[in-house]
């Protein structure tokens, strides 16, 4: 397996580095991938005790590239500080940008999984995140942190290695997928079955199922934005170039050709498949008990205006863990204000804020010990 | 053309009728239809003055067969009550249930219209059912009632032909499509053509583009409810007869091919192309200026839980609308309670008590004179 395998139109930074797992990987589901390659990215040094990093977990079509799509966080004196901290940011297994996933090559049979690959979840992902982690010699993660599909990492982080992490903020993101988000993963689905190109996931990267993956991706972008957005910025406006097309049509087009350019249809299945699967309870102990398990100071941040993660699930999130504050994103924008310039700069205050008292909290009760 | 023209696959009652217009019938946008068909149900007797009748208009996939679809509203005492009024319902022009549309003929080619449909709006579907209406003999239409893509039909009907128009019942609806509405329209149509039966609109009746129109209506039903009415019936439970699907996915797979067994994908497109030039105010004054036009006593139904046409949109209509009053249709099923068993039946006494109210105030008003 090559260290540069990922999928061959998308974006990726040149200082992406791959971590390989050159061993057999055992998914949830007993199944097992022969190896694994994870992409990632870090900025800022580990000390020498392994104690000051922050993990950031990416949303359903993010990357490691998180000083991309998340700018506005990184900097002196902001969430994501390299003067002070070892941020590391990785692709989750599954996906495309450089982590094992569908659009990669099984070395077993020297061809892409394709439709082959198997079913994961959130738990793989982390599991497969852990080893990475381990890897660059972290001993603890001072915050992880992630939005949407990342905020389902972040909570399996929590539970999963509780003595590993000593902070989490999950945002936009519910402790197990709603009936409503599977149906919503489900219709994006079909759309991408629905496509000439499709064959039962057996395409080729050349051709790929384009129109489906585009209608699915437009979808996806009514979910994550709100009515109210966009009349703010559409209205009934029509296309100056061609006034057959309202504006917010020639908008969902564009944003659909866009993912086309930069992502894989296997993969977009893969990855919905696993958010799907998504449940804190599962084969563990009831919702409410596994939320009151969580000990670690938690900031959940919640949207009102989501549609997709409805902001009642958050407060569910924040009544139940015990150690768990609620920030509120006032946007108009929906669920993907954590990704929208000017909303992600009260984001950034609200969790600078949030680990200043968790560390003064943790400075005051060392001393008094 | 024939009078049994209609989408072949398509449920009709035998009592279905048909209206011809044996001329050309103009559109708004300028093109004109060589001759239109509109299929049509009535119940009740029209009286010696004309004067008693009732008009329901369908959303999007509905049909003529209100008595099938708005059965709790038909009865003695109820809003449709045969044994007092005269109550019409037409399918829609551009409709595939008998009405002239994408799946009729063209009298001028021998060939169905398919791709070749014109752009129509829903004042050509009024001014269409107008011709009904007079054909029938009426004089007055004592209420004009529907919802959805029905409630555009409701509004315009008040608008253009408001000395006809006696009082009208527009429900969860809105006065002009607003950019979140033309989205989804967008993102549904996308999926059809991502089809590859699509062909551009020149499929084969016999061989449709049914995966692309059962991804569109899944997405479309996902608007129709709300997150808690998915919640409340299928939580994240599995098939019992197949634990790898979501109970959800089932029900939106089902409703999917179900659709496809009924309805037109070019018919889908003309449909959702027309609600979304809805707009009250094109060609006329400002929208707030129309809706002070509108005189008839009416009644708005909004219901809180919609998320396709939001409740603020029924807020504005009742709040402009001179004699308007609100009527709060409670459910958790989101926007398609108004068609839902149960919430039906406080829908009917909802309308039975303003036709009450405005016919117990006309016979005071007229005593009084």
């Amino acid at each position: 397996m090559s260290g540069q395998e990922f999928f061959s139109k998308a974006f990726h930074s040149p200082d992406l580095k791959f971590y390989r797992h050159e061993s057999p990987f055992t998914l949830e589901s007993g199944a097992s991938l022969p190896e694994i390659q994870i992409a990632y990215r870090t900025w800022g040094t580990l000390n020498e005790t392994g104690d000051n990093a922050v993990l950031i977990t990416h949303g359903l079509t993010g990357s490691s590239d998180a000083d991309q799509w998340w700018k506005p966080l990184f900097g002196d004196g902001k969430t994501f500080d390299a003067t002070q901290e070892f941020i590391i940011s990785s692709n989750v297994l599954g996906g495309c940008y450089g982590s094992t996933g569908a659009s990669s090559v099984n070395p077993k049979t020297g061809k892409r999984y394709g439709a082959s690959f198997p079913l994961i979840t959130i738990r793989d992902m982390v599991a497969a995140q852990r080893l990475l982690v381990e890897f660059l010699g972290v001993k603890k993660l001072r915050l992880v942190i992630g939005g949407s599909m990342g905020g389902m990492l972040v909570l399996e982080w929590a539970v999963m290695f509780p003595d590993m992490v000593e902070s989490i903020c999950p945002i936009a993101v519910s402790g197990r997928h709603s009936a409503w988000c599977i149906a919503i993963s489900e219709a994006e689905r079909q759309a991408i079955y629905a496509d000439k190109h499709w064959q039962n996931g057996e395409y080729d990267l050349e051709s790929p199922p384009a129109a489906g993956l585009a209608a699915a991706r437009m979808m996806a972008i009514i979910t994550y934005r709100a009515k109210q957005s966009f009349d703010i910025k559409f209205d009934r406006n029509r296309q100056p170039d061609n006034p057959d097309l309202f504006s917010v049509e020639s908008y969902l087009r564009y944003q659909g050709r866009k993912l086309v350019d930069r992502f894989d249809a296997n993969t977009y299945i893969t990855l919905t498949k696993a958010m799907d699967t998504h449940d804190l309870a599962r084969g563990r102990s009831s919702y409410v008990d596994v939320l009151k398990s969580i000990s670690q100071p938690t900031l959940v941040v919640k949207i009102p205006s989501d549609i997709l993660y409805l902001p009642e699930e958050q407060d569910e999130l924040a009544a139940h863990i015990p150690n768990a504050e609620l920030g509120v994103l006032d946007s108009p924008h929906g669920h993907d204000a954590f990704l929208i310039e000017g909303d992600m700069d009260a984001l950034d205050k609200m969790v600078v804020g949030f680990q200043r008292r968790i560390r003064s909290e943790a400075r005051t009760s060392k001393s008094s010990q």
